[in-house]
């Protein structure tokens, strides 16, 4: 048994059932929300750039992990559509099978770099996706898997990661290690290279369109350069560059061909150029941060409950108040715009933001002059700091459209 | 139905056939542990504690939502017992109902101020309950349930939260809303003052057992200053004093007799003193900060694998690396201590920390001199910074002795 396989899914039907056509303000508080006709156009509006610029794109599921969702992601309004996705944990990958069996998911990369301990599940997996690749990084993962290969016959096709100076995983274009590393795939019997991938994670950090275009453009100058190191290693290889984060994915849309990055490059692409990225279908605090993102454009929420008031306590009239969301509800994650989350609805209450949390339950303070309390009981509908973590403690989304349930989608979740 | 009951509880029966008598480096991670025999010292030890005082102890279930884990907090070696408990949702409420059949647990306090919206199944647990209270600091939730009341005829006892300048829920002492609500709740004809509970949760900045006890008898002073004007509002009321936060529990162990807190207070107690603390039985990071704690005493742990390796990255030699758990493992809680986690097992590891996380995975640096990199594929037990947060995205949890799997805890989850 894979350990993730003795958690139980929520049932979808009796959830609908229970939930379908009910208002916002009739849901059970803490929960989370997501809009469909929002994520449908943030999803629409990412393949339309992939689209003008003539390139593929791998959607990553590690936001929201539902196969609903995923399949809004590759398909969008049908006009332009990809079939390649990213996930970070396997119980990611389980969830979508039923894209796999009915085509719309095509090609599977494990986006974490390998762990040892799965590779039996991996392997399990592998057999079911039309195709599949890992991530490596380490030259020990590269001996995991030939061990494998030699125990059991399988065949691994991998991407190797490149350290765009973010330092979570990877290796840095110019160390010998890379170099190294990629000698040895490309002698390897039972392990091929699909390409190299790059994700600036520090592009969280940019404030502009033209931060993010630099960003971008850094990104596949540096898959490039590794590129041609590979090809003199193998001229034969058929190398996929894949590039982005949600910001530089953004910024994509504002570029009009391979032509123009060749040129800001100045050198051809040794490659198949594929940019990826996830939470632009939900964004968050953190994206509306980066300038590309108007908050207006968040699809993902959680809803909260008001359950005290305080006059006269904090810095700001009238004082604060108590919401029933938490650290779990929220996460504890933050950004560069202070708090956990923004109040959006009801409108007469968006002066309102979630300064402080504890682990079941949350402060507001006022963020705007002449703010009212808002009424005990009252819900309230917030845009949390980062949508990935806030997610992750939801068995289950309700998925709006005009403020009523039209959905409910069921994430993977554990690993 | 109530929403968490769309939520199914992974089956602790088929968990155990699958995980019983294995060994932490067999387990799957990312993972949760549980030590049974230092929870249970722990447990043992807060209960001596309450005995020597000669007050009781009312546990708080929050940080692991699990019935096992309340039943070893009420029962310890079974030399003192307690049967009153605190939770922070509903689900947790449900989750102990085989505590309340079988007699362990006889008073359960649902400790956030009441939501108006739970009300209906508030109202169904506790007609399941020999004792339920609610919390209250707000007159709107005393409208909401006398409005209940009226419609349905139940009768609320409450706990009135006193703020101790944490300012996260209750009123402050000296407040006129406080004494107003006081007012309000005595006259009313369907709640019921039941007594006061403070939770000095800033006593986590305790950096001492002097800080934690000052702040102990603060909290007893504060309780006690309001007892005293509720009973010159109603001389026959029978008030309970409700105080504690791990930290301030803690030092309670040092206090000999309610005498030694009278002498410090300079008045005698109008009323019960009862101690409440819930994260005291798991500890972590957090509390090991406050200096109350040893680290060798936490008894919950993130397990993880090592993934990759990094030489020469970041500013100290060997450089860093990679494991499998990121934010949703470890939570992106913070304290006084730095980074998500420390290596505790094995022990020619335990130079390394867990430095920073990102949603599934996380990068070990080192804090010692001459340590060596943990090769790839071994599994690391790390000490989590804030137990609660961490362990609210595990759905079981490995219960181990002497390193091997004796239990699975299944807590609840959601709202």
């Amino acid at each position: 048994m894979h350990p993730h396989s003795f958690y139980i899914l929520p049932d979808r039907t009796r959830l609908l059932d229970e939930y379908r056509n009910k208002k916002v303000s009739e849901l059970p508080a803490p929960s989370l929300l997501i809009d469909r006709s929002k994520f449908t156009n943030n999803s629409v509006r990412m393949l339309e750039g992939a689209r003008a610029l003539g390139v593929d794109f791998r959607v990553h599921i590690k936001t929201h992990k539902a196969a609903e969702g995923v399949r809004i992601q590759l398909t969008g309004d049908g006009s332009y559509s990809s079939d390649k996705i990213v996930v970070s944990t396997l119980p990611e990958a389980w969830v979508i099978l039923p894209l796999i069996d009915d085509g719309t998911v095509k090609d599977v990369l494990l986006g974490i770099p390998i762990a040892k301990s799965i590779l039996p599940e991996v392997a399990s997996f592998k057999k079911l996706a039309p195709s599949f690749k890992l991530m490596a990084d380490s030259e020990s993962q590269i001996d995991a898997l030939e061990e494998y290969a030699s125990q059991y016959g399988t065949n691994w096709e991998v991407f190797v990661k490149v350290d765009m100076g973010t330092h979570r995983a990877g290796l840095e274009e110019s160390s010998s290690r890379l170099s190294s590393l990629i000698k040895r795939i490309v002698s390897s019997e039972s392990v091929s290279l699909h390409g190299f991938y790059c994700h600036a994670g520090h592009s969280y950090d940019a404030r502009s369109g033209a931060d993010a275009r630099s960003l971008l453009v850094e990104e596949i100058k540096n898959a490039n350069l590794v590129a041609k190191y590979a090809l003199t290693l193998d001229s034969s290889l058929d190398l996929h560059l894949s590039v982005g984060a949600t910001p530089t994915a953004h910024v994509s849309q504002q570029v009009k061909s391979i032509q123009e990055i060749e040129e800001a490059l100045g050198e051809k692409i040794h490659g198949t150029l594929e940019l990826h990225a996830g939470n632009y279908s939900c964004c968050d605090l953190q994206q509306v941060a980066t300038g590309l993102v108007a908050l207006e454009d968040v699809s993902i929420f959680v809803l909260a409950e008001v359950i005290s008031e305080y006059p006269g306590r904090g810095k700001k009239a009238p004082g604060e108040q108590l919401i029933n969301a938490g650290g779990i509800a929220f996460s504890k994650d933050k950004g560069p715009i202070p708090g956990y989350g923004k109040i959006v609805e009801p409108k007469e209450h968006t002066g309102w933001e979630v300064a402080r949390v504890s682990q079941e339950h949350g402060v507001l303070q006022p963020v705007s002059d002449n703010v009212e309390f808002i009424p005990y009981g009252t819900k309230v509908v917030v845009v949390p700091q980062h949508a990935c973590m806030a997610a992750s403690n939801h068995a289950w989304y309700y998925v709006i459209e005009n403020g009523i349930v039209v959905d409910i989608w069921v994430p993977a979740k554990l690993w």
